[in-house]
């Protein structure tokens, strides 16, 4: 019989490879500008590399290494290039992959205070730091009736704000109305799905002509739902429309959901880290209205996928939508009553220990580094929003308020979407569409780590080109 | 105003701090028999070592480091002990950690086919090689009209199962009813409330002398719901259960569920793993009638949480059940019909590349390496077995297949409930109790990747030293 030590990888051994890894992320990171940002692979290419089976016997870590760089890097989209513009930015740095490499190596699940304390109270903490950060209204912290936790994304952190506002209607399922704009996530329409409420009870509310909802809009569905006997439930606003990055009117919005005491969620995914900068934290302006609320730092703050930062005013509320506490989690801290259990604050039992990241990012930068990029990126969005508006064949769509900028080439669907196929298929950028007002629309997203001015300015230079190509074409 | 190189860390500070944080991983695994299992700190504890607000200026990876010995360490329950017998095991190893590292210097979204190419298809691919490694059934495989997906965790797995069950039973939310034993995780009833079907339609079908579900008892159940006028939607059995390991007879189970139409999803979160050994495969007898399946890699596989691995029959009933697509998620792949987009198969839109330490694992290991480690943990636990029954004063309670040992002092539950805080205080072992029959029970889970012999004989030393001292003070 073969002995153990065979197997394991021995403590030299990983320092060996670890720091092989370590080199390896820091080559990537260096030389990630200069691969084509989308991948150019063809459906079914990757899995053709691949031997059909498992190996019987342990393979080398130089061979795994060799295949990472053969088989899997040409099937990768570089969401780390400084020339990646498409949907929303996903943050990361130096500081955030180490903490995600120490999670990693503890370990530990964080799902009952007892499993790890630290991991829960370290969590708590730097979550309430957040709220002095962005200054969001005083009732997200712990110390009050309410509180924050680490989501895996926006998607559950709208799905867990909708459990609590099920709950707290004590209605028929059936009954339950939702409001969202017709810009909304589609996140929160799934999750009005998973949670068991009628699609045809789910409000798609108009838009004004910055595509942020209407509360006219809204209150007139909320009373014709009245009156039909129906039970209005859950109201989510955005503060940064994925589309357009649209802030809906948080002060009247809110005004209205209390008015009809409709549990109140808003969602600042990636635009509500905005608010590290004084400067622009009128994009939370009437946030106190809110009974929950939730930002990305995966998104725009530097800190890896996943770490979504949630609130909520009440936290026993959302507790009993998600407490169940059976026999082999029963533990003395949970029934001292003195801690939390951050399992009863989310869908899954188990977590990781993902503020650890969120800690090494925000000390590692500090308030000041991570406001210097939000203040660069969106300089360079009003700039670009600049060179858009004096260009005689684009139009801007929207007016940005951020790092967003939409636009379109004045010549119609079939030539944004050529100009866009053609950007992606250079490499050289990547840029997600979208249709505003039924029409094919462009998206610059400026918010990458390394993002500088030069590349900005060579994406938009290639914009440029390309559409006098296309135009040539048609 | 300061240059932007002095808030990223340049390439040669990663290098320099990324060598250096594997090292203190290195020291960590090699040290963590030495600390107490369970943290000893007290609720507060950790929060009152951490400055009131987050810094102004960043600080150097130097002090957080200190700061992660200093504060952090003290309040992490050490999982990766191998003296952790307590709930399941939670399995890491240094190529699943390296897998996890690069994951995080990569900083991709998996969402859709087009955002990375290689996450999805070598997230296919290994799933598909589990399917062989497990010897499940080939309607598991992504050549057939169903397939695999990672999920987060086996909560959220049991969770898709019914919405898709949800789905397929086109009834009024109100009328459907879901069936577990009384033994089944607590994790799918919060997924029923999730779901928003009714609590008191969850039936808790109960259990023969193994805490095995009653097929009987399943049946005149199912009946009296359908007299009822209530439709039967979902039945969720265990293959090896939380508490005792229990194996429910899915032969049986499948072949009711298969008459009355209902959604049948087996979970074998922790115990599935053991098929991996051919002399273990009777756990999954009769999973060719199940339409879901999900067991944990990152329970007893080596491989990092979150990593659970799902499998459905008919892929079509879980996306129906999980597919939304707006404007700004088209794409030409998706469009062309010849990629899978792992987003309709899960709550959340976004994801991360998880099959990369699930392949690192897998090939660092091989099929032989893996088997190895199932199969010392499978005998130590028949070992420890022996002893239990030889002791005057413990019990066995059940009669444990795999790796988990369910046993008893036959003083009661007051003694029971004694030793085990004794046990977890002492910092040498840490066990969490269950109760079965209404009476506190031990719980020895072994499972933990550098548990030895000499581990669970040093605990079942500990256990009757304490034993004893209880005994001698009551």
């Amino acid at each position: 019989m073969i002995p153990e030590q065979d197997y394991h990888m021995s403590p030299e051994e990983f320092r060996r490879w670890g720091y092989k890894t370590i080199d390896w992320i820091a080559n990537y990171l260096e030389n990630v500008e200069n691969l084509p940002v989308l991948s150019q692979v063809e459906p079914g290419e990757i899995r053709a590399k691949l031997p059909e089976t498992a190996p019987q016997k342990g393979e080398s870590f130089e061979e795994i290494l060799k295949d990472l760089d053969r088989i899997i890097m040409p099937g990768i989209t570089h969401w780390q290039s400084p020339n990646f513009f498409a949907f929303f930015p996903t943050g990361i740095s130096a500081p955030s992959i180490l903490g995600e490499l120490i999670s990693a190596g503890l370990g530990i699940q964080g799902m009952l205070w007892a499993t790890s304390p630290a991991c829960t109270e370290l969590e708590t903490h730097v979550l309430d730091w957040l709220v002095d950060m962005l200054a969001l209204p005083e009732h997200f912290k712990s110390s009050s009736a309410g509180g924050g936790v680490i989501q895996d994304s926006a998607s559950s952190a709208s799905l867990v704000a909708l459990l609590a506002a099920r709950e707290q209607a004590k209605a028929d399922i059936n009954n339950l109305v939702t409001y969202i704009s017709t810009q909304a996530h589609s996140s929160i329409e799934k999750g009005v799905k998973i949670a068991g409420l009628r699609r045809e009870n789910l409000r798609l509310i108009e838009v004004d002509g910055n595509y942020a909802m209407s509360p006219d809009a809204l209150q007139q569905c909320i009373e014709a739902d009245i009156k039909a006997g129906l039970t209005p439930c859950y109201l989510a606003a955005t503060v940064g429309t994925t589309s357009s990055n649209a802030i809906d009117p948080i002060p009247e919005l809110g005004a209205i959901a209390q008015k009809y005491n409709i549990w109140f969620h808003v969602d600042g995914a990636m635009s509500g880290t905005a608010a590290l900068c004084p400067e622009f934290r009128w994009i939370h302006q009437g946030l106190e209205l809110a009974d929950s609320y939730c930002f990305n730092p995966h998104k725009w703050m530097l800190t890896n996928f996943d770490c979504t930062s949630f609130y909520v005013r009440d936290r026993t509320k959302l507790n009993q939508a998600l407490s169940i506490m059976p026999e082999y989690l029963k533990n003395q801290a949970t029934e001292s009553g003195k801690v939390i259990d951050y399992r009863d604050w989310q869908i899954s039992l188990g977590r990781r220990f993902r503020s650890l990241k969120l800690w090494f990012v925000i000390r590692h930068y500090g308030i000041e580094g991570l406001q210097h990029y939000i203040r660069k990126h969106i300089a360079l969005a009003q700039e670009f929003t600049e060179w858009v508006k004096s260009h005689p064949q684009f139009e801007l769509v929207g007016n940005p308020p951020l790092n967003l900028v939409c636009f379109r080439h004045k010549g119609g669907d079939e030539i944004n979407q050529a100009i866009v196929n053609s950007l992606n298929s250079s490499g050289k950028v990547y840029l997600t569409p979208t249709k505003l007002d039924q029409k094919v629309t462009l998206r610059m997203s400026i918010g990458q780590a390394t993002t500088e001015k030069s590349n900005v300015e060579q994406a938009w230079k290639l914009i440029c080109q390309v559409a006098e190509s296309v135009e040539a074409n048609t």
